[in-house]
């Protein structure tokens, strides 16, 4: 087992600076407190069509000076930072001992429309061809999960709500706001049913974490383990998919996620779940077994997934309220669960010894799954 | 420690193909032999400048038909195909049973200069600015080498003609030519000294290889275990290294290449390296330990390195006689170090039980080096 022992995020935003100087900008006061790093995984996805940059990850360590290290980048668009992770468990159980994993994505250089072009580079060539996008689909789920489980509409403007507030309390976060439900539904179409508040923000941003096995964890005060960490996949062409209100790739990590760990949902004390849109987080939650089918709204309405419910979601903002810089985001998700396990949260801080990450790639065409515990 | 079971490569050339299809090609007659890949690693670099793809693995797995296994796309420019394989040992070793390695690149739908210029984005900031490119540094590096070493022209040269004519036996080889020295030195003039013939071209490919752990391997019976395969970095910025005519990453990967797997040099009987231009083989091959600095010329001269020397070198034909699809590569070479060493490599066999692979991202940013062998 692996376990997470640093990290370090810059504010998600707007920079001026290149890509690989916010990767280094994330990573720079860890390596000042390790120097024993021996392997280096830069997840980002787009560094090359957003910023005209390739081997970042050699650009990066040759910025931080540890120029001999073996680094690689990996990318499963918005799964990067998961597959990040997922890899690093696998470099530490080669034998190396200490992987320095930095999450960066620089996109706000482009502008949104033009993005959102580049993301749907992801689909097969027949649904980008008839114009799909994230964002088209993501939409259409809305309206189909709305009818076909009387949703009301307010309950997926009140994941906006609650993400944007819970950014308040992070100031890493790019778009904290207190907001109304009204403000929400108010705010500009992006795409029938969702407003702009129910979309994550394009953003700059830049996340590292350190990680080691068990064995050499206990030389570090602020511990958490990676209990499980699991990968499943669904096919691109979401045609194919039966019923698109349901994210199969993360019922099967999350189940096998908890196999793994002997974790039940109910021992999870706080959830990262991947935001794209409002829609998604209420899926997830169902998907990966926290609500049933159809009912994962009901929570939201009730303020169980509140920073005061009972399973806190989405604490650091979410990718709605932090931003959502595809390759720095799932390095992200597991850098606010190390936060809160290990009770760095500041005026978020909940009470969890157990905590979870959702991340997808695509419209769920990966899921990675991860269990963190202050436990082995 | 894991071994290679199993590979299928497509013919480099030119496709109307779309990127994603040609690494299906190249997986699919082994996912219709190994029902059981249970993770899939794509090693590819530029499907996004390229291509306007994303997400490549995730289309590759939909297309071959194994929809819920779990993927990633690695990147490490020239190098991805050797950290594919180096993260393919971490994902074995993490408990994974059976995993699909892809290298697959699609350049041909560019021009050359546009290709040039992509790649040089893997430069820092400063030495693209000044217009630096990978085969521009290669011709200064050709030029300080035959200074410096007293090194003929010729003997540059003649790695090519000896490439392109491996290449000849290579049914999956772009550029296989007999050639003499005199049609090299003639050739179109790329870069100061060095010539058309000298310069690997760019190429559509894919390679498919299928890698398990020791304990699975006793089913197979074409099988070679990869003893060791080590990665170093060098400083992405040339103007800060030492001596550029010596590759301190392939120095620093050989040597901890010899020392993990017990071996000599002079044991090894095949060896693929990455020959991007001429020279870079020769430079190469002194880092590892093969022949002494500044005399690796010698040995090329001598036809030490010639299918029937003591040493065959790209027996494939190399980057040179093979083409050089970036993603495709590093995967490619251990191809062929797995044909030779299982006597699959028709009339190019060369006598051999060990075999090592020397691949490099940027000018040697980064260098992955394996040593192979038919036993454990």
């Amino acid at each position: 087992m692996v376990s997470i022992v640093d990290g370090n995020a810059i504010k998600f935003g707007k920079y001026d600076n290149r890509v690989e100087e916010l990767g280094a900008r994330a990573a720079l006061p860890l390596i000042e407190k390790h120097n024993d790093i021996d392997f280096v995984i830069v997840s980002n996805s787009y560094s090359g069509e957003f910023n005209a940059v390739s081997g970042i990850n050699n650009l990066i360590t040759t910025l931080i000076s540890i120029d001999r290290i073996p680094s690689v980048r990996v990318d499963n668009t918005s799964g990067s930072g998961g597959s990040a992770l997922l890899l690093a468990k696998g470099v530490l159980a080669m034998g190396f001992r200490k992987v320095l994993v930095i999450g960066v994505e620089k996109m706000r250089e482009r502008q949104t429309r033009d993005v959102t072009k580049t993301i749907s580079t992801l689909l097969t060539e027949e649904e980008s061809k008839v114009g799909f996008s994230l964002p088209s689909i993501a939409g259409f789920v809305a309206m189909e999960y709305m009818r076909r489980y009387s949703a009301p509409r307010e309950s997926l403007a009140k994941v906006a709500v609650k993400n944007h507030y819970n950014a308040t309390f992070n100031d890493k976060a790019f778009s904290g706001k207190v907001l109304t439900i009204d403000e929400v539904l108010s705010s500009k179409p992006v795409i029938e049913p969702l407003r702009s508040y129910e979309i994550s923000p394009i953003a700059d941003g830049a996340v590292a974490l350190v990680m080691v096995n068990d064995q050499e964890s206990r030389s570090y005060d602020k511990v958490i383990y990676v209990n499980s960490m699991i990968s499943y996949s669904s096919s691109s062409a979401l045609g194919d998919r039966g019923d698109l209100t349901w994210m199969e790739s993360v019922e099967l990590a999350s189940k096998r996620a908890f196999l793994e760990s002997k974790t039940h949902p109910r021992d999870i004390g706080v959830v990262e779940v991947h935001d794209m849109a409002s829609i998604l987080e209420i899926m997830e939650l169902e998907a990966a077994g926290f609500f049933k089918k159809g009912q994962g709204w009901i929570a939201t309405m009730e303020d169980l997934t509140s920073l005061t419910g009972v399973l806190p979601v989405n604490t650091s903002g979410g990718l709605i309220g932090k931003g959502h810089p595809i390759g720095a985001t799932g390095v992200a998700q597991a850098y606010e669960i190390w936060l809160q396990l290990t009770r760095q949260a500041a005026n978020r801080q909940v009470e969890a010894t157990k905590g979870m990450t959702i991340n997808i790639a695509g419209f769920g065409n990966n899921a990675i799954v991860g269990v963190y515990g202050v436990e082995p």
